[in-house]
């Protein structure tokens, strides 16, 4: 209710600063019975990780999860999962005068004004930091997900300040520190340098998307799978945008062409992004966000400190020139708890997913879309 | 938690279907002490009514709001105010052969292979009508929110189809049957009337802003102000995308440009749309929304029945030819809502937000960011 | 939140005051695909209602329920359900002078002080008027629960006043006006009618029960079964204890004769009451709770006014010399909307309980235990 | 909303096992610039450590908690305060043979069942080690209420087995093992003696009082401050009754006495136990509960195991033979964070409790009744 918790039935309840001693999370409600380690969490905390390549953070943490509750015997008893990361590579002498002051763009002033104390090292609360744990979490509903409905969740960088990323293949993805779904990113690492250079930072489009989607996933009126997803993606930090599926192009486009026709093998086109009436259709959820440019930045800017005085700000520390290009595993992740929250809410209400291509009242059976 | 409940302390649960006796819904968590009657209300519903010009549904409902709980000699009491309101005009024979078949772009395929079964008339649940209890909801909202704070919510149409709509003035948009922010509208209504007799339908953008809002609004890390708008715009029937402020623009911002400059008498720009960190800075609130093209069209579409043949599709009945049109009003509410929430939810924690400018810490007070 | 709405998964949301246009509740969450109609539910509306027995309040009210959405063609749909009852018996006249003043045991003082307003007409929103929509929703609960799983809700009065009430038979509680489970009443109306001469009222204790209860149904560590209940029976008006099982009696039992054997036909007595460690264990759910004297009488109480002036209370009106008496149908209700939303929560989590029998691990089927 | 978070607006999350690496919660919604450390927490905790008399379970553990995040400089900053508490001597070895059975009366046979998997060390999440961490969030919710409002918990033992406890003063309280109200405890402890070398158990009285209680905490018409305390107190391990005030006393008390009379100065009586119609009316919270006899005792006892076949239970290990005699700092803390919630929730609809004295409407201040 405080806003640190995601999700209802299956809550994550996050907690830490970026320079505390440990940040970590809670998950609540995970069906028993799965098996669970540490490793099976650790691979997307490695993709999401600072220090990775000289294009993010240089600040070096391993980020090893340690699992304190919630698994026996290697498997989940359906009792809390907390999850802990200790802190390592805190260095709080960078951050003093910041103190005192407001950083342009970012939640410095609005923390000191909302809760009159506020903790400035690293940014404290509101360091993208803490997507760790939630990239941990997503980890456990990506795999509860991918062994019971075969799911898969992917994301890409589609685009990095003014470059336009083309798609060329999933396969590159992993093989470069962009997310971008190219062979040849030197462009992108030449651009970067310029930018870095300059002291200035840059903004990002991501995609991610999620396959093998179960029908029937979302409620209406309000906890609309798409309103859900828009709510998870703009909960990121730096998010300025949502997309599902056709998003802003749908303006220009007729009634016509955007409705997605539908055969008797599958929907012809995927202008919904996989989403009808605010529920899932069993086509692939396609989702599309927009980040904005690093805040902390070494360029001068024009603020106030605390006493309302003006200032000339300068923003030292390590910083990722643009955050978005550590995104795309934490857009997966919250895709994917997104999903698994409605996979639970579904079956409460309507009984198991799985069950309904067996429905005598449904002669097209699920997996035809798929 | 089935998702016909919008908000926690000032929580509106929606009842209702188009074609049923009677939509409405439930404010929980009302301050008292608020005079409130039909009339506060009724103004608001009155700009979402269908059939008020030829460019929107032909089908005529006086949408006439009844309070029958939650007031007492004409002052909110703390209690649940029911909201009721007839459905007067529904033609059930409209949709006879709807209920076997799928219209392509409608949540009639997600709703029948989500319960199983599902009400055709009208498109049941998933009609925009379902918005009418909102709009009345949002107007108690909105009333308390002006009094408490002297908060603004406006909204108003910025592009219609392929047709930008520039912004003359706030003036112009009740003038009007678009919500248009301009004097003359007859090329937009030249652009409708030729879709019309297509046959066809056109997206649309909308724009709403709040004015005068307190600072301190959303939470961390989750509910974060713009994480909550964009879920509440995305849960409005035919919204495709959100964007709070710069939205998509951000990506190709660089950080020198993008981060709002802080002066002793306030912020230079609103590239954040009044929001940093998740939490309301003061400025206006800025966002912008896409609305796809109805789906309800008279043109042939391909898809298929309960049974999985392959159909062509006509949808007759009264539709509007751009949802679109009558959504203003709609994602004023929601943003009032949203507001309405946090508003309550940040005086629970944090105490009355008005008092904070006189917290001695705060030596800038609130005002001077008006 | 604002604590008009019962239940999450199962959520049943409560408007309306005692001498308002109408009363009502919105259901939301109901599974899809039952067959549903008014008829259902006014059989235990008939049962709560007054002025059935001269041991009640006379006020004269049908509490014929109107099923304003979420059922199509007689079946849910698994949207929200609003049933609406009307108020046409009020005579707020009776009430006039209670408006200035507050009540000895009665709510007036409190919601006085809390919200600064009050509906004084016949306890407005205090009314145990008001419990009439749960026992509508608790008939949708039984219902579904009835075909599902087989259950069984029962309760009776087990004390009235200073007379306990022997168990002979389920079958006369639907004979008698008090829900007594034994065959001559008339000790008891002449005890009631002795005390309504005298001006007078005393308390109640009811004891209610679930058969044919599924395994595994309650939350640890907080939503246990039997934390839900105690909440659930302690909200209904007058109750000011609540035991599950043996109760207070545990106190004075050893661990060797209040801990329940198993066998492998089953549990050997129930001192539990169903719940182990705050689980349904497939055992009978018994529930027994005190209700208070009746605070409105016709004898006059010290007491204050508004503005803190000492006064004489007199309550005149209609109203029951036993609040106890009605409260069994109420008590049943509540417990199924209780098991409702668990056995929601528990497929939710853990799939569907009915297939828990079939797990290979679980040598001992769910039947044998009931 | 799986039921291990405790409160929504003040919102604690338990995580943990009894022989797990570690145990704890994490508070979201915590009051920004309250000064808190670990020496603030830690007094309750070590109230109720296991270890500290030859009454209870000589298990030793230090129960030292360790702050996590939220706190800045030693004040709270609004953000969730993670609190960790290590387990240190689990020795699982003592439980290899409870794995396969189910001890009667103890939560073995429910979660098996329910989950199809259980961590048996130490009875895992059953435990009552887990209220150690709502012991903890307890100390940080009375510590704002004593700041704030001057409030004070306390409770004590009112019976033991079959031995009635007289209340002689709050001083003898922490004076003994048993947290009894009396000076001379020898009867209680030779009493405990003979239960120990009997190898058997019994159950408990505790009271648990509030004073300095705004007025006005508490929701109409199900989140009642009377039935969120039952559900607190029924939540807590071994709890099998819940009264308030004159709690079953007031089936056989009449309506003319019943009814606490107020006069100017305040009210004569307290059977209400300070709440009318589910709100508090300023006087004292008056709670009393029963706990059963400890279900692990070394008397054999008959049962299953998880095959269906009979075996006799005898549970070694090291165990409480009442656990009832460390329930007093828990049954304190859990209202506590009853109360806390339900302040936090009354200023976000109705502003902040303290001014509710000088709303004009309102002549008898609330500190007259106090």
């Amino acid at each position: 209710m405080s806003g640190n918790t995601f999700g209802t039935l299956f809550a994550v309840t996050n907690f830490g600063e970026s320079h505390g001693p440990a940040i970590g999370c809670v998950i609540d409600g995970c069906p028993p019975g799965m098996e669970l380690s540490e490793a099976d969490i650790q691979g997307d905390l490695d993709r999401r990780r600072p220090g990775t390549s000289r294009h993010v953070t240089q600040r070096n943490e391993p980020d090893a999860v340690q699992i304190l509750s919630g698994v026996y015997e290697g498997k989940t008893t359906g009792t809390p999962i907390a999850l802990l990361i200790q802190n390592t590579d805190q260095r709080s002498k960078d951050y003093g005068q910041i103190a005192q002051q407001f950083r342009p763009g970012h939640a410095d002033f609005t923390y000191w004004k909302k809760y009159g104390i506020r903790d400035p090292r690293g940014g404290g609360r509101s360091s993208a930091r803490l997507t760790a744990p939630m990239v941990a979490a997503g980890a456990v509903a990506k795999k509860w997900l991918a062994e019971k409905y075969g799911m898969v969740f992917r994301g890409c960088m589609t685009q990095i300040g003014e470059i336009a990323i083309p798609f060329e293949s999933w396969d590159h993805v992993p093989a470069n520190p962009f997310f971008a779904p190219m062979a040849d990113v030197s462009e992108l690492e030449a651009y970067m340098d310029r930018l870095r250079k300059a002291g200035d930072s840059c903004g990002a489009r991501i995609r991610v998307t999620a396959g093998n989607v179960p029908i029937g996933l979302g409620e209406p009126l309000f906890d609309k799978l798409d309103a859900e997803i828009a709510y998870a993606m703009m909960g990121i930090n730096a998010v300025k945008a949502v997309e599902i599926g056709a998003g802003f192009e749908s303006i220009t486009q007729r009634g016509t062409t955007h409705g997605d026709s539908i055969t008797p093998t599958g929907f012809v086109t995927n202008n919904a992004g996989g989403i009808l009436g605010g529920i899932s259709s069993g086509q692939d959820l396609e989702v599309s966000i927009a980040i904005k440019p690093t805040s902390s930045i070494i360029s001068p800017r024009q603020s106030i400190d605390i006493h309302n005085n003006p200032v000339e700000v300068v923003t030292k520390g390590r910083h990722d020139p643009c955050v978005g290009i550590r995104a795309t595993p934490i857009a997966e992740a919250m895709l994917a708890l997104v999903v698994m929250e409605h996979v639970l809410r579904n079956r409460a209400q309507c009984g198991d997913v799985q069950t309904q291509a067996e429905k005598p009242e449904s002669a097209s059976p699920q997996a035809s879309f798929l």
